[in-house]
């Protein structure tokens, strides 16, 4: 199938150019290099060096023997949007070009207005350009599970039906997001559905946990495949920011009691998911939701595992809860469905802390360069608008070996 | 009590402004007068002539005794917004200055692009300028009815108790809206609740019905103080514009069967519900729904409502059905609430067909000026994204008496 990859150079978006082409799929991609300048603006960098893209595109080439059509540029262009999507004539879209981290977006106005420019009107054009020049193609969004919040009752996929004042109707299920972030993959789900509905698109919209890991077997040992890994306190999500702080001996950042629990799945996994999703194309005009995660923790659990991980790596992490700079609650109710990947064949990868230990010595190759930036891992970015460094409430020290 | 009008120069803005200092308020406001040029680009213009902004406001003073605080800006321009709210410091804020119309939101990709720029991020700027500036002010947010759709259930006020596998929770009631203007008003309800929820803003977010008037009593005779109204198939809601085809002896143009039922209510009506919002402010952290309207028709009755009215004065009116632009469902379930706004005191002015009499004879003053766009009142912007003129499918002639 010819896949179009918005947002190639990310995290993602590089790693799943390679498995879907080592799977003998065509792939083109854009990506304006945007994540790279918003981990430079939180003076952090990638733990795992990556490289320019023409450099990656060379050592693409001569792993799979292909040429990875890119194109560097903006989805908020929308000419060039369309032009290069009329052109390659894509079997599916896979839109993981937006700004993806919930502080990010909350340190002030202008960060929260650039995120909904960038995220909602990019993906406005993704639906025009489709229904302008490619109406038959698959769009794969990427949504975030944390488009649902934390209701008091179970989480279905996207849609319930429920029976109201004595009458029933299968509605989509309400979203509570926590942060301006979250709002934009909301704003998205809604937009996609009506693009759905009165132009026939097609769509799988993904509410994915939180992925961790630094590597897919695809990528081998050669360093210009391998994905960047963020550990800042925007970019770096629970476990890799774990990681990254455990090779350092920085005690792992919990934010209040770590009881909020989410959905978490390995990049091997996401990767999985997201081809599976490609490969089994919804009908026109269908617009479909797939709850994508391994299996739901509590940040808490979490942070155990990543000691108990480097505890056999001989590294010993202290364990620290700040006091949380976000508004969330620590405790509640949290039972999410993941049927429609499983009915389509996904196979989760259960051995979590094994993973951990295969990023923790991934991570430790890096750990000077990331002990670099040990100043900035505790968060300052808070949910009421203002910068202020949180505080350390209570530390649970490692019991050394 | 110090109210702040976003949007004031426009169709609800104007009359507000009046309304609201005829009660004592002290009214300050602003607008960057899109209105007028969003109709001048529909080709039209607004059947009742307006005067500019230095014209109103002389009429308004002289009528109130009373200046209006007036600045020309824009909700995009945060720092305008920001200043002109602190030194300001309302009690309430009512945000009018969205760009209020589903046609116009579906001609192009940069029209739909716009409209979430505009009123999405307008929106954002002005609950970050309260978090700022003014967080104890009370935001009147005029969202729209649109924002539910026609699901199968009743639509309560914003929110509804579901027990859901055993479980239960009070959820944000789903919306399906119709048209990427609706979705906008959709993104503001998500954006708004989660700013409430996290800095302890206060809000009411108003799912309004369809407005429809030609004036409020406040106005009186001068015609400096009337508030536009516009017949387009963009910016002329269906009262309106059946209203000002009456009076030229164009056929009333329903869209498909016109059967499709929504919520209207009067000029008057919108006015005495707004004040009633403005004048009872919710709790800081407060977020609140009002469903506004008088009463639930379909277009169709109103097209019979309107004939009924035209006929008592001596016009004759014939009813069209053309061929519907939109892709909406025709017949369908309408239940919605409307109780919050009747318990803190909301008249319902019941007689609907004498209300639209009163229109019929100003508009009648003006139906030399509407005739001259007699030619653009067939519309052609359709929901699948192309522009092609509606087909007449049936007519039903008026009986000439």
């Amino acid at each position: 199938m010819k896949v179009f990859i918005a947002g190639v150079d990310g995290y993602l978006g590089w790693a799943l150019a390679q498995y879907l082409t080592a799977r003998g799929h065509d792939v083109a991609g854009t990506d304006k290099y945007l994540r790279r300048a918003w981990v430079a603006e939180m003076n952090s960098d990638t733990a795992i060096p990556i490289y320019d893209m023409p450099t990656r595109l060379e050592a693409f080439k001569a792993r799979y023997g292909k040429e990875l059509l890119f194109r560097e540029g903006d989805l908020l262009d929308y000419p060039f949007l369309r032009d290069f999507l009329g052109e390659f004539q894509p079997d599916a879209i896979v839109h993981l070009a937006e700004m993806p981290s919930a502080p990010y977006s909350m340190i002030d106005q202008e960060h929260a207005v650039w995120t909904h420019t960038n995220n909602v009107n990019g993906s406005l054009n993704v639906l025009w350009a489709m229904r302008e020049v490619c109406p038959q193609a698959h769009l794969v969004k990427l949504g975030t599970m944390g488009e649902y919040g934390t209701p008091n009752v179970d989480i279905p996929e996207g849609f319930f039906e429920i029976e109201y004042r004595g009458r029933k109707d299968v509605l989509p299920f309400p979203r509570q997001p926590g942060s301006f972030y979250h709002l934009t993959k909301v704003h998205d789900t809604h937009n996609t559905m009506f693009a759905c509905r009165i132009w026939g698109l097609r769509s799988t919209d993904i509410m994915q946990g939180v992925v961790f890991g630094t590597r897919i077997d695809e990528m081998g040992d050669d360093p210009r495949l391998r994905s960047r890994l963020d550990f800042d306190q925007c970019f770096g999500t629970a476990i890799n920011r774990f990681c990254c702080q455990a090779v350092i001996g920085h005690p792992l950042t919990l934010y209040g009691k770590g009881s909020q629990k989410r959905g978490f799945l390995p990049l091997r996994d996401s990767m999985q998911c997201l081809t599976i999703a490609v490969e089994n194309p919804p009908q026109p005009g269908e617009y479909r939701v797939f709850n994508q995660f391994e299996e739901c923790y509590t940040i808490e659990e979490l942070a155990y595992k990543v000691r108990e991980a480097a505890e056999s790596i001989g590294l010993n992490v202290d364990i620290a809860h700040f006091d949380n700079p976000r508004t969330e609650k620590e405790e509640h109710y949290y039972n999410p469905d993941r049927e429609n990947l499983i009915r389509l064949g996904y196979q989760p990868t259960h051995d979590v802390v094994a993973e951990m230990r295969i990023m923790l010595q991934d991570l430790l190759e890096h750990r000077d360069h990331i002990r670099q930036y040990a100043d900035i891992l505790v968060p300052d970015i808070r949910w009421d608008g203002t910068r202020r460094r949180s505080e350390l409430i209570q530390m649970e020290t490692a019991v050394k070996s």
